[in-house]
């Protein structure tokens, strides 16, 4: 494992914080150890620093490499200049730095990185899995599909989809591009095993994704907060799916010179349909929540077609976990649980697409009454 | 104008120089001031540098700005990993700080921005003006023209598309992307008007494009040095057309929100045609001149399909200078005239895209004996 821990120190500047108490990762890998008996060799550095990362590709000439070493929220990417570049640099260098160095060190070995389906926008024809058959004037081809990604956070791993579909095609290299939809949950069979293993829970505007916002604010009776009129269509994915997807690309490899991409979520749904949901299972818990249709923050399309295929990850064996009321119950619960650590101030958008630059007011890292 | 002399510089890193003598900045300057009684303000400054930019935009006020300010070479994008990563990081940062500095200071000003042919790469359909009408399914879209790029520079061409785009969809911005095909040709009818406003004219294997390079082998009869098979197409532009072309982008500009793709050549060659066309110019002047062909440096097809438009710039009333005997003349008699300048040290590819690391071996920067 390789970590900078940039996550935590983006918690430091926005003022925010998991929902669940994260532990040290000494402390995780620790408790890891002692529960499974397995060792995670973990290298503090970053990758764009590519004489730490060469070292590290070259010492240990890796079978799979899994890259999730992003900044991953595209509301942060949105705050200014500052953070687009530094979203932008960051993401494209350290995927640069890995290719070079799987290259040099490891030109057999699979990547697997973490793309998302944000990359494609709101097309208003079906969404394929990377590559689309296009027939023009009587002709054929199979190309990457169009991309229309809405931030510069999704615009940084177009660029990277484009520099690894390159990188395999000159130099043999061998990837899955995982086009990952909205996560949620927190708990995985491993993660269950001890609360040192708990994994981040993020419900905050800016790394918070929509139905752990919902739950989160479910929990303490405020709105959900609904961005527009919530017709915005996504693919959503059990964290729980997310990581047996990455198994699944491990065990089944892509070939040499092959980049691969495989449409990572299980259902669509809209985010109206999601606060409904909340709101249906928070009143069986005896928890009475209004739903509240904010201005957008975001330029996107809040009523659109959206059908896009995931098929592929199926086909290698995916058993997706489905939203139901039971997990969504689980979910609640977690809120519930950890709903000392709920700090409200971090519900509402800060992060206005439209300007060039947003001061986002710090809130308190310690939790607000609730 | 703006800039950083970043070019000159790149010379000294090669060991290479223009075949024609082009002058300091500040001579050309002065002389263009005295000949058209115009002056050009000059900024000294690097784009990646945002303080820097953002005080140029905010000074100046530009209706257009003609973003130029790019490293624009395939080959020195794929020496190694450092000159892979400093092209993409100073070619993405430098236009996301101009969007950024046009949108605070200047958000009505049109974009001007330098593309490249070479995001299509080669497909196996027609290649539409940046976007193309597909019907998948029984839906249909007007979506971005799906793009193959051929290095790490022309991925960073798609990178700064993709960015263009998206600025000008969420804060309105308008921008006119000249995907240019090949430029040949150095002079001008403002730079013949004296030598000391010479444009560049470079030949060698990292900067040259190959009808310039073929022109000055031909005037030392070097063999031409065509890779591969020569079957690859590419568009073509004489320099006085790509002047032109931006001139009618300009005064033709795009509405607010809009960002145009015009692609920008008259003419599609293949390089071995480009090749016997030099060769038969040349004979009639006396040169002799034989084809090599050499195992092709680059990654890409040497026999394919290309069918590229470019009917938008001719609508707004280009009328192009096409490649014929007599301007072959011109170029071979400059490359006659500047022959003593001409290192063949420089001719022969020394990147190889198949690498990751090429170790240039460095030529005497003195011309050698012809």
């Amino acid at each position: 494992m390789v970590d900078n821990y940039a996550r935590r120190q983006w918690d430091h500047e926005l003022g925010a914080q998991t929902l669940t108490p994260i532990r040290p990762m000494t402390q995780r890998l620790n408790t890891w150890r002692e529960l499974a008996g397995k060792e995670i060799a973990m290298h503090v550095g970053d990758v764009t620093d590519h004489d730490f990362l060469a070292s590290v590709i070259s010492e240990t000439r890796p079978e799979a490499v899994v890259h999730f070493a992003e900044q991953r929220s595209a509301p942060y990417s949105m705050i200014d200049r500052k953070h687009a570049v530094s979203t932008q640099v960051n993401n494209v260098v350290g995927t640069l730095n890995l290719l070079f160095a799987l290259q040099e060190f490891a030109p057999d070995c699979h990547l697997v990185k973490l793309g998302t389906m944000g990359e494609y926008g709101t097309p208003n024809i079906d969404i394929e899995e990377g590559y689309i058959t296009i027939e023009h004037n009587g002709r054929k081809d199979h190309l990457p599909f169009p991309k229309q990604p809405g931030s510069f956070y999704h615009l940084s791993k177009v660029h990277d989809s484009h520099n690894i579909a390159f990188a395999c095609r000159i130099w043999g290299l061998r990837a899955t591009d995982l086009h990952q939809g909205v996560v949620y949950g927190t708990l995985t069979d491993e993660t269950a095993l001890d609360e040192a293993l708990i994994n981040r829970f993020d419900y905050d505007e800016v790394f918070g994704t929509v139905l752990n916002r919902f739950c989160v604010q479910a929990a303490v009776q405020h709105p959900l907060t609904v961005y527009g009129k919530g017709g915005q269509t996504r693919g959503y994915i059990d964290i729980r799916d997310t990581v047996r997807c990455i198994e699944l690309a491990c065990l089944n490899p892509a070939g040499r010179g092959e980049c691969r991409v495989f449409n990572q979520f299980t259902e669509q749904f809209t985010v109206l349909q999601l606060a409904h949901m909340v709101q249906s299972v928070a009143k069986n818990m005896g928890l009475s929540v209004a739903i509240d249709h904010l201005p957008d923050p975001r330029v996107e399309l809040e009523e659109h077609y959206y059908n896009a295929k995931h098929s592929r990850l199926a086909d290698l064996g995916l058993k997706p976990h489905l939203l139901s009321d039971s997990l969504l119950d689980s979910l609640l619960n977690i809120s519930v649980q950890y709903r000392d650590r709920i700090d409200q101030s971090l519900f509402m958008p800060q992060v206005n697409w439209r300007r060039h630059r947003n001061e986002r007011k710090q809130s308190s890292p310690v939790a607000a009454t609730v």
